[in-house]
């Protein structure tokens, strides 16, 4: 097995290399792996050490000195060393006037100190140039080479030319550096790195509710309510057929609340005639959310699309077709085949292939790769035309299946309809409320309204 | 929930921040986004205005001048005002000289004026020293700080220093620059938020053109003929045996038509006996646009999985199986195991399984992320030696489908061949003109021809 | 049609460009690809060529001179031209002196020559200042300007401020450079593109040979002892029913030799009480193409759930379910319902599912743009609790499948167990093996080792 392609680089200490001296406080994990990096790019590497006898970890190409000795050959620092022990630079403050100090540190706890720990670097050291690098790479990423996870490198200082030589570091390296902005910035960028999915949380505990909700409901329709008056024993629906009820609900309300927003946003706008007004807080944050919401949708759509698929392969509808088949065979009876049935079953099944079909499209037009190399006309035309087209595709799909049972009695148990009755409503509102705002006189004053168009203007 | 990733910006007025400023001109909704972005990113900004009173609406920490006082204290300034008002720089002339005007704007249509609105602007202001950038990114993408769509900033202009200059702004704010040359690029750069999938156009009229051709074809084949002679009644096919019948005939046609051009260009090439002459202008546009006529192709492909899957839950086929069993129970009789049926059904069906995969394995290394990552030599072998493993599984497929039907006359009705036979057409004509060209005495001038050699040397 | 977006080039021949003039000797393919595409940019280009004459061929805004003449007018000299002819370059050396060489040559084989081609450029002209790159670049790329394959430029050199012109070049035609360090790496860049997805090598190797041994294992079971002892011929078994036996056998013990190499480092570090130890080799390189694996592993589940789903179309399965069915018929009897077996159906088949959402999941993140835009806990946080979880699910899935049918003697044919109880032993080795690592005690010290704490410091 030949190496990794991003290992492609050359330990080059005997080369007329003209990169400047950097120095790593620190011989912790990942002081050593940064250095060992930095060497294969290239970099004569120094570290600062309480006890600077060589070890056998440290690069061999590294120079171990004590602190002072070590800053004294370089203008940037990188401080792998925790925060808590920060306070030992106070005393070589003289030596590090001027110089460049790189904070690679992370905490715990998101917002565990009162201030980012490159802010307190910057009051313990006034007269360093503080900028804050590097705490969103891995030890093990740096070591392995791989780079699996983001190659983003987000940096943030006060003083320019500090950061842009930190930012020439970290493109050596074959990372990215992203600036953003002033050592305000540390804060959120230290808590980044802790970060598990923030734009994922309310979509994903929505559909843990809904699907809870929806659970007990089937169970009582399906289960207890055939188990109290036939005193059939169907708690086996709990593995597929009553998740096969609950993904499809689940997946359509998810759906069309991810086009609910935009339509309040439009109806909002339209009722105070300007768009300078800001939305409500809870509009915006649902506006933000729309793509993680749809993608959530996707999945219990492919769950609903894979149980569904493997339901003549289920003992108990073999069964149950075996049993029909045999009992009618012995009665002598056959059915005549039903034309509006084989319409209705077939227009069902199509429309939710369609729906399916526009749905994975949709997912994957939402990867990050895709959507960077279409224009913006084009993603508006997939996320707003394609994606209408799914909603109506799986309205429709739902509607079709219900067919002619929406008035049958047996549809409403304990006088509970069928879960996906209820799953119907939010799609029907979005698109009723959607239809009519694409009406000529509507929709001639909410384009007026968004090119900035105002009914009562301010000034 | 968190703020977003992306939004990790601070807000930076009182640091020792050494950004230049930044004027823009016009207090429109992108001119505001685009101040507010860069305010974000550290950059002072003054809007200049013809009516310069502080709206609430344009971010606080931003001053608004007159045009003229804020084009005093800036180096670059934004013209974020619509083209046909663009006369109104004339007079500023004197003051904007030897400054950098940045043009944002966008038009309606494609071509919509004889010359690009960026060297409009560089004519009427013919001593500052225009760049074009920003047209590609939205307000919306700017104020909510998700971008989507596509973090590409495209820039022209003839000054080298100014585009540079506008460049580093671009990345400042997270952009990603791409320097697209001179400002004679202006007029495709401002078309290009305007195109909707260019190279898509002919992959979908083509598909949607050959579907509905079989579409009208299978419609006179299975319903129209059951109708006339057999009185009945399969309109029902419509939904979803008429579409299996085509999708898996458009794609395996649109799959041969991926590869044909590259058979084509090989004769074409092995006849001129050089390959220094270009290609005629059909070939060169077919060839560009593969890919696309693949992940067509894979789309219908698809759906004709996904057709096929749910044949065992139609309505239609359960009551058709039904019947029959019962009759043969009453009749008593049974049919014995064919084996060379076992071995037919069995074949046809996973040759169309690892058809499908392969064709899947395509479709994920087409994704820009997945191409990116592969060296040339390893592209080449995916779409090249895999897309034929495909084409010749989805031949074979087909070809094991039609099994020993191919010769029975009920194939035939009215004198009109089942779809699937004309689908194969195309794709053995491909095969075995590339079964030719691999020939070791055609391969070997090929690839001579392919290296430089030519048959007969013009110099 | 419209033209490529990434077409958005203007040949600029007569405008203020600045660009600095870059000189290529030879115009072969290679050479007049990448001229053309620099004139796009807005360089102006000479060419260097023993016969000077304009030939068609050549882009017509560029000069060609012999190579003296040419080399005079540049600092950038672009060598595309073959190793082998380097040696025309010796008389040269005068004029060179100081200039920027770059080589864009590429070999037929991997380690073809000795030393790299750019270090052999190096020893040729020793006054040049060589660097290595556009390598990786094909000419049909640079032509078509639709780049499918990577735009990633690898750069090498040992001068920093040559370097640096180049990759100033490269960016400006759109490409990404990536810097690797001095002429050492030169050897790795140009071995490069002769790479064939060596990381891809062990497990897709593995993966043949797993998929051999059960092939032949499964035919025996199935086919051979049929055969022998009930004179069945189940020869066509090999389409569809050993595939499947196959696939998910292989996928499991994939899967779970993903998580086998970490659980291994765990009790390696926790044995030597030290994370500073190397492991051996074997296991470094067996957990960097973990990924791979578990990818290999998707692809085989990925044809296990396609192989299931077709199960009822399969002419033999209708077949038997007919047989059956109509036996049972004519017999007048009908199996009563099996609750249990109800149970263990469902439950199986909805593992199967389960297992196979996350273990896709799983795959989608493995994207190189979906994994660049999470962070590092979120890319652990999938990679290793969604992908246990994916462990566990479709390790019960066999479980369950296997049901009751375990003990039973018809399992277990010429003392030869079923294939998925074979693939049983590794997986439940890993989650045995994982579930005693996460008790606290164990837990706690792998994380202080893994923190850097020794149980025996060496220093």
């Amino acid at each position: 097995m030949n190496k990794n392609s991003s290992n492609i680089m050359a330990l080059a200490p005997n080369t007329s290399n003209k990169r400047e001296t950097v120095c790593i406080f620190g011989t912790g994990d990942f002081g050593r792996a940064l250095g060992q990096k930095m060497i294969q790019s290239g970099y004569p590497v120094v570290f600062g050490s309480r006890s600077p006898q060589t070890s056998n970890l440290i690069p061999k190409e590294a120079e171990v000195l004590s602190h002072t000795e070590a800053a004294q050959k370089a203008a940037i620092i990188i401080i792998a060393i925790q925060r808590q022990h920060y306070d030992f630079l106070t005393p070589l403050a003289e030596i590090l006037r001027g110089k460049v100090l790189v904070d690679v540190s992370n905490n715990l706890k998101i917002n565990q100190y009162p201030e980012s720990n490159a802010e307190y670097l910057a009051q313990l050291v006034p007269g360093a140039k503080a900028v804050k690098a590097f705490n969103t790479v891995s030890a093990w990423a740096l070591q392995s080479g791989t780079l699996d996870a983001s190659r983003q490198v987000f940096v943030c200082g006060d003083d320019m030319e500090a950061k842009q030589m930190v930012m020439d570091i970290v493109r050596a390296l074959g990372l990215t550096p992203l600036d953003q902005g002033s050592l305000l910035a540390a804060q959120e960028i230290e808590n980044y790195p802790l970060q598990l999915f923030p734009m994922w949380k309310f979509p994903i505990f929505l559909s843990l509710g809904l699907t809870a909700f929806f659970f007990f409901y089937c169970l009582i329709r399906d289960v207890i309510y055939s188990y109290v008056y036939e005193n059939k024993d169907y708690s086996f629906f709990i593995a597929i057929s009553i998740p096969n009820r609950i993904c499809p609900v689940v997946a359509l309300i998810l759906l069309a609340l991810v086009y609910l927003p935009g339509v309040l946003a439009a109806i909002i706008q339209l009722y105070r005639g300007t768009k300078y007004s800001r939305f409500p807080d809870w509009l915006d944050k649902w506006m933000l959310c729309r793509k993680q919401l749809g993608l959530v949708a996707l999945a219990f759509a492919f769950l609903h699309v894979f149980y569904t698929l493997i339901i003549p392969i289920r003992y108990y509808v073999r069964w149950r077709t075996e049993d029909g088949i045999i009992s009618k065979a012995l009665s002598n009876k056959t059915d005549p085949f039903n034309n509006t049935n084989g319409w209705l079953s077939d227009s069902y099944l199509a429309l939710g292939i369609l729906g399916f079909f526009f749905f994975v499209l949709l997912g994957i037009t939402s990867l990050p790769s895709v959507s960077n190399s279409v224009n913006w006309r084009e993603f508006r035309f997939v996320q707003s035309k394609l994606g209408y087209l799914t909603l109506i595709l799986c309205t429709a799909h739902t509607l079709v299946y219900g067919g002619n049972r929406f008035l049958s009695p047996s549809s409403y148990r304990w006088y509970l309809p069928n879960a996906y009755m209820l799953s119907l409503i939010i799609p029907c509102i979005v698109l009723i409320l959607k239809f009519v705002l694409i009406f000529p006189c509507l929709d001639r004053q909410l384009t007026q309204i968004r090119q900035g168009w105002e009914r009562n203007p301010q000034y």
